[in-house]
């Protein structure tokens, strides 16, 4: 009796993962490395959690490849970065043509462009998925985009969506999402996005805590409403279950908890992705640098002291203006984020299915809500789609919830309450619909004293001037330095 | 006769360097690739511009090498990348040991940590140095960072401190920087600066024209006031002359300059090396999205379809409340500017004097100003400041200019006008000086979700908790996963 898949990492996601796998029906064999302090994990799980289902412990790589079937599937879930090179190295040798690697972990996509090449050469194919809904949804049915190897994607097409959360129709929360890293970039995005959404929670609490006044049951009162509208998401959700949440003393957690906040990579990654696409990934930046601005614990006792300024309680403030203003941000959120895929998707010729992506995000995941259901019908509707705020839907959203995003950031700078997703959100907006801006003066300023050359808006798109602006610099125009 | 430098790469920069140093008394060598359509470029400069000048004009890189005088110094100015390293192959051959490759370019500075080492395995030295001041600096002093190898110093000094910019005591705009990619880094951050220097003047322009209702004349004054204040710079000078500068019909230039920025990509490396530093540089990097959000032309005018809302004037906006907060905004990306340098010093153990630096960019550059001699200032006297924002003359700053601050980013909110650094410094400082901010939710979710655990306010930093929220999640806290 051979098994259907062999898992290589039996940390939390790993676990979780098997045992999701084998609920579904298969055999796993699973193997975890014997390092100092970790003797005996794959024993403790098979005569724990495993106890009596369709597990085969292994205790060597050789051993569990022997014990998966061919064409094998073995799926790693480890720590990204050099241990899954490390692990390829020391799983190809056992392994035999047409049998597919699975790396199931955060692995950063130019990581896993290279390892299909890598893993194509030698006959094998290589699968890099992202694997979002944290060890819940490993258990239970996570969010899946498996990208790499498309000659792989009949052979573990069944485990992946087997595992996957399903929509209420059945539908499997995993779909073939591209080529290459397209896979562990989608997950990036989501990453990304996840941030955004998490940042843009933290300044509506932020606003209703310090500056409407409102205490945590208050709160707990306004989130829960929240999820009972367009805002309807996991994260919402958990909010409120966590501002309700009571510390052994009877008093609320969330009070105790250090607002020092942690990260593990892909929010950054996100943002350089964006650099490198020249795409303005406005929000999600501004989330990852909020992050590491709460992590500067030292710097910012000694600042409170020196620019110690309470915020003041404004009553006027409107539940349901902070409420728009979350919500509208968050529709310029996930316009950038998809804009990112889209840009991307040009990049690598990945040939992403925007509407498929928001679907696969609609259970499972930690990003799951309501609304991206909206974000597929946009996709459904006009696949070409430049930029998610064209739509209707969002165009409608966006225009209601205007006055009172305005407001709302308004109400954040005069009231000291940083508001760097919200704010980021709306000056992305306002940037993008302003047909004048001021990028003019810049260009002007770039050919003053670099002689950069400008275009014009009296001719066509592609030629390029440079003006004598002192009368002393001569009409050499800059350019690439020649050799 | 032989040249005291030889110069590779005769387009704007390099010409007006060599020119530069040969009126400084330098003979200089020059070479430049001869390019299909590039023939006779060395031959064109040493009968035009360099005529009758200590130019020695040579037609191989051989030839190039055997005109400089031992220890020679060879100094390239090509264009960053792969050319640098084809010419570092090109050249070593012909060189001896104890001789010195200058790179004058924009190159990454991770090119050159690598350069260094390299060249000097072969014996050489080398030398990565910025260069800022544009076609005029260069030609008549510029603002120069070198760094690199720390032995080859005492003999670049004499040339390179020669050709820098003085200021009024003589003093020139050079110095050395420190080790490996030292002086590309500080001018990769130095060019982040100006790109926030510049997109918050566009800012003020953008306010004053649209929301102020300001004409360029108007303008222009302002802009004249404020460079004979604290806010006299090179930038906000020129953007007086850009402003009366008139087309050959008599209207303004700048107004028929389309709003589409350009840019070469420093001031994107700046945002992903503040990525790599964990440093959140908010402004550089809103500045930076700002340029690509105003590239992103036909979604713009689509998006201004969708979204037409003409800026309404509002006449109680005050001039000095936008000077205000231009200034303060600038102190803020200041700040964040040197942060970024001072973390990347400690990772790279370049030993980075802060005040000096300051004092290179006083003059030559093209963000020179009166303002850089405060922070000279600020790091004379604690040369350990972790902010310049917690310097007494930032502080005294700062709080001066909040109420204006506060008011023309609410302003530009609620006026349509994106305001996206001003803004982003504002939420900055707000971070930063807020105690208790909403990050304790993104770590109470981040636990939820992930069990990625979270420090207390009532427990020593240090001690990580992970609480079983739903009471189904278990007591196993994520980490890295384990193989």
């Amino acid at each position: 009796m051979k098994a259907d898949i062999g898992l290589i990492g039996l940390a939390v996601m790993g676990e979780n993962l098997a045992l999701n796998m084998e609920s579904k029906g298969f055999t796993v064999a699973v193997y975890n490395r014997s390092a100092p302090g970790e003797e005996g994990v794959v024993d403790r799980f098979t005569g724990g959690r495993g106890k009596g289902k369709h597990f085969i412990g292994t205790h060597s790589i050789e051993q569990l490849v022997e014990a998966v079937k061919r064409p094998r599937k073995i799926m790693m879930m480890v720590k990204a970065g050099r241990p899954v090179d490390e692990l390829i190295a020391q799983l190809t040798p056992f392994l035999s043509p047409g049998d597919v690697i699975i790396d199931g972990g955060n692995s950063d996509f130019h990581d896993t462009e290279r390892r299909v090449k890598e893993v194509e050469e030698k006959g094998m194919y290589f699968v890099g998925t992202g694997i979002s809904g944290g060890e819940e949804g490993a258990l239970h049915g996570p969010s899946v985009m498996p990208g790499g190897s498309a000659q792989a994607w009949p052979l573990v097409k069944d485990i992946l969506q087997g595992i996957a959360a399903k929509l209420d129709d059945g539908t499997p929360c995993c779909e073939w999402i591209g080529a290459g890293g397209a896979g562990h970039f989608v997950k990036m995005v989501h990453n990304g996005i996840e941030y955004g959404d998490m940042q843009l929670i933290s300044e509506a609490y932020a606003l209703l805590k310090h500056r409407k006044g409102l205490d945590n049951d208050a709160l707990a009162v306004v989130f829960d409403e929240w999820n009972g509208g367009e805002l309807d998401s996991f994260l919402i959700e958990i909010t409120s279950n966590i501002l309700r949440f009571r510390d052994e003393d009877g008093k609320p957690l969330l009070d105790k908890i250090l607002d020092v906040a942690g990260q593990k990579g892909t929010g950054k990654w996100s943002a350089i992705a964006a650099m490198d696409e020249n795409d303005p990934l406005t929000l999600i930046t501004e989330a990852v640098y909020a992050r590491l601005l709460s992590a500067l614990y030292p710097e910012r006792i000694k600042a409170n002291g020196l620019y110690d300024e309470p915020v003041k309680v404004n009553e006027e403030l409107k539940i349901e203006d902070v409420r728009q203003a979350l919500y509208a941000a968050k529709l310029v959120s996930y316009a950038q984020g998809f804009s990112l895929l889209r840009r991307a998707s040009e990049h690598y010729g990945w040939e992403l299915d925007y509407g498929t992506i928001a679907r696969i995000w609609r259970k499972g995941c930690i990003i799951r809500s309501v609304f991206l259901q909206k974000i597929t019908e946009a996709y459904r509707k006009n696949p070409e789609l430049e930029n998610l705020l064209f739509d209707d839907f969002f165009r409608d959203k966006i225009r209601a919830a205007l006055p009172a995003w305005r407001q709302v950031v308004a109400e954040g700078a005069l009231g000291g309450v940083a508001l760097p997703a919200m704010s980021s959100a709306l000056n992305y907006f306002d940037g993008l619909r302003t047909l004048h801006s001021a990028a003019n003066l810049i260009q002007a300023q770039r050919d003053y004293f670099g002689a950069h050359t400008y275009e014009r808006t009296d001719r066509e798109r592609g030629h390029f001037f440079h003006t004598n602006w002192t009368g002393e610099g001569g009409n050499t125009v800059s350019g690439t330095y020649s050799v």
